[in-house]
């Protein structure tokens, strides 16, 4: 609950020193449960923290990444209690963060506590790696890790970020979406003007902005930017029929939204639109006079955010360019546009064989009594595909969110019974981990090429 | 400057107080300059305030019209100083409501007070009719007039709440638009979704927004809803060939407006699209997350405000309609759609022939050095319509804003010279019309029809 209550929205620069304050007592934190080796590193926005565990010569060594920044919380008048005031509900820890990541990436502190507290130390060798700018891209980790290549080596990292299918249904998830964030300005009017004095002679930047976003949907619900689908990759009828069969059902994603009727790309099931084909959601919109009543203008700007969800194989940098392009294309002569980067992340896969997983799976198996499910996600963590593919390290995402935990939703929670058992399966998998020789791990077959 | 200091954003609950203060502060001048008979007539919202002086009996009686209530601020940031800080820079006074409508409406107070205090006596009976609810669509002062007919009847109505084509060049207007003010509100899932982990199988309440906005107009700047133009009266060449010789050029507006290339309705010049064709603008819209940086969320929904602007021979209530019809008809069946009506006011056209407008051109004449100019408006004053149909009424639109002072955006200004002349028109006004007979006034030819 501490850990929740510093606000760290990673976006807002006003709170650039509660993530300071919230690293500091990360990295404090880190030293109580016994740590020598804590640092924390500067970046140019939020601090990294870094810890060292290298008493287990000749054992493997395990990278636990997490992020301790989080999303913002508007609407704030649709949270049933403060979201930097934790408190516990029912089974729930009720604040944001609780779930992603802060309650996540503690059991992996709270496991590592428990060795060094009851055995004195871990069974293997271990590097935490802890971030505060992972609900914006990781713009300052990507580079850092891969210039400190060889100082975070190991033979596997474990990220808890992602989702289980119930609370009585773990998963492992093997393969990320990428991401890529933008911005859009219509600009028209050198300032705003009265809409009866020049309503219909001068052309709207907020009916433009519309008209744009609407041209990048076709009716089958596909991204309709020229170009977009020819580098993703298209799936064999086994191969689909295998997502089926492991994935949730069309009913369970609908119930996890918590609305009636899916939406989407024609021609695919909800789990696939989710997993194997790209997205592009309006995630803001904003526009001249919001307040209560009417206010008769036609206003100088409108802008809107959007992100695009990635898929093997799209590249960010290459999605960017036909955006811009189809962009340009389609603004009015009447009014100009801008379309700014805010971030991007490749899009990433794990292999399921790798023993690192299956160590992962034995550990759920001891810990939830099942044997977790093997899953595609939606999400993005970003500093994957740089663990995956720069490093070549294998990463295995064993999460403990529940489909309705809301994360970077109002009343974000964490489920209470799945942290307790998420610290049991990061001591099962650390146990079955250390059993593991490092060159088994390290010669480990490659999979799906992400 | 006092007046203008009061923040009488009429359209925002928390400015409810600062009415009040203004309209007691109105009545309170108003019988300081000398009238006896002032009374406030509370409303559901905002204070009317009403002024009597019947001591010129078998002359004729004016009623003078204005508003104190002004337009919201934002955007804030875009003021060179505050808004309800009045301040002169060079031969302006700077402030919100210092030319809509506060400093318009001041000149025929003082104007009046000119008479009292020089001759005693203005040269007519007087009634004045101020209220703090023209810019939310009058919705308590239609009705009042309605029930007070035989109170407020006068001779002639005057209205300075319209614009001139500059500062040497006056002009009467006569023709406003009507007004329709709506709000529309797409719901989608409960709350927001995470967009990684639904992005691409749940319908965006931005993005079908979007889509419904795109479908209100076509490729060729028509409004898209079926049926809206049946009503839409056509006019002559001959008409149109006048219109243009008396408007303002095309350069002109797009100068005004501080705009390149001009936009509308093809087939239309703009003066004509901004008097005698509908406009449709949307004046703000929300959704979703609009700070900083980003956030990977689809909303729960999505709002936008939009105007229609009316001409004859249209009505607000079968607009409505048709409007409502054309939503209901467009909105997925993946989402649900609330259309809201916030105020509305009928089109009105005014006699330019009528002995009072010529009163009015006699004034300015004599006040300016120049005839005034006969323009149509694209604006809208709701009373207009009550004061011309319902009372029978003639209103002279005798306005002294200029095209440049930003009235409903930031830095409205109003031009001082014209405060200076608007009060010298409007004393000529009065004495031309204290020497014509009641029964001329009311036996003159009726007009163009509304």
């Amino acid at each position: 609950m501490d850990f929740v209550r510093f606000p760290t929205i990673s976006a807002q620069p006003n709170h650039e020193a509660d993530l300071k304050n919230c690293a500091t007592w990360l990295a404090q934190h880190l030293r109580c449960i016994g740590f020598d080796d804590v640092r924390m590193v500067p970046t140019k926005r939020h601090p990294l923290v870094l810890a060292n565990w290298q008493g287990a010569p000749g054992r493997p060594s395990l990278l636990i990444y997490g992020h301790y920044d989080v999303q913002p919380v508007d609407p704030l008048s649709k949270w049933h209690s403060p979201p930097f005031e934790p408190v516990i509900r029912g089974p729930d820890l009720y604040g944001r963060g609780a779930c992603d990541d802060k309650g996540q990436m503690f059991t992996h502190v709270k496991a590592l506590e428990a060795y060094l507290q009851t055995m004195g130390a871990p069974p293997l060798n271990v590097k935490c790696l802890f971030e505060g700018e992972e609900e914006i891209g990781s713009p300052s980790l990507l580079p850092y890790v891969v210039r400190n290549k060889d100082a975070l080596a190991a033979d596997a990292a474990v990220i808890s970020d992602t989702r289980m299918l119930g609370p009585n249904r773990p998963a492992i998830n093997y393969a990320e979406r990428g991401a890529l964030y933008l911005e859009i300005e219509v600009d028209g009017p050198e300032h705003d003007l009265h809409s009866g004095n020049f309503g219909g002679a001068v052309h709207n930047p907020i009916q433009a902005l519309c008209e744009i976003i609407a041209k990048l949907h076709d009716a089958n619900g596909r991204i309709a930017v020229p170009g977009l689908y020819e580098s993703v990759r298209s799936w064999s009828k086994k191969e689909r029929a295998q997502m089926a069969r492991a994935g949730p059902s069309d009913v369970q994603i609908l119930e996890d939204a918590q609305v009636e009727l899916g939406w989407g790309e024609r021609g695919y099931t909800p789990y696939e639109r989710l997993t194997i084909r790209p997205a592009l959601t309006i995630n803001g919109i904003t526009g001249g006079y919001q307040g209560p009543g009417g206010k008769g203008v036609i206003p100088a700007r409108a802008t809107a955010k959007l992100s695009f969800r990635l898929v093997p194989d799209q590249n960010p940098r290459g999605v960017e360019r036909l955006f811009r392009t189809h962009i340009a294309r389609i603004t009015p002569p009447t009014l100009r546009s801008t379309v700014r980067t805010l971030s991007s992340a490749e899009p990433a896969v794990v292999d399921p064989r790798h023993p690192a997983v299956r160590a992962a799976a034995l550990a759920y198996r001891k810990s939830f009594g099942e044997a977790p499910i093997f899953l595609r996600s939606g999400g993005t963590i970003p500093i994957l595909s740089v663990f995956q593919n720069t490093l070549g390290m294998p990463a295995v995402l064993m999460g403990f969110a529940l489909p309705g935990d809301r994360i970077h939703a109002p009343n974000e929670k964490f489920h209470l019974p799945n942290f307790f058992r998420g610290i049991e399966t990061s001591i099962w998998f650390m146990d079955a981990l250390a059993r593991l020789h490092s060159t088994r791990l390290c010669s480990a077959p490659r999979g799906e090429r992400a």
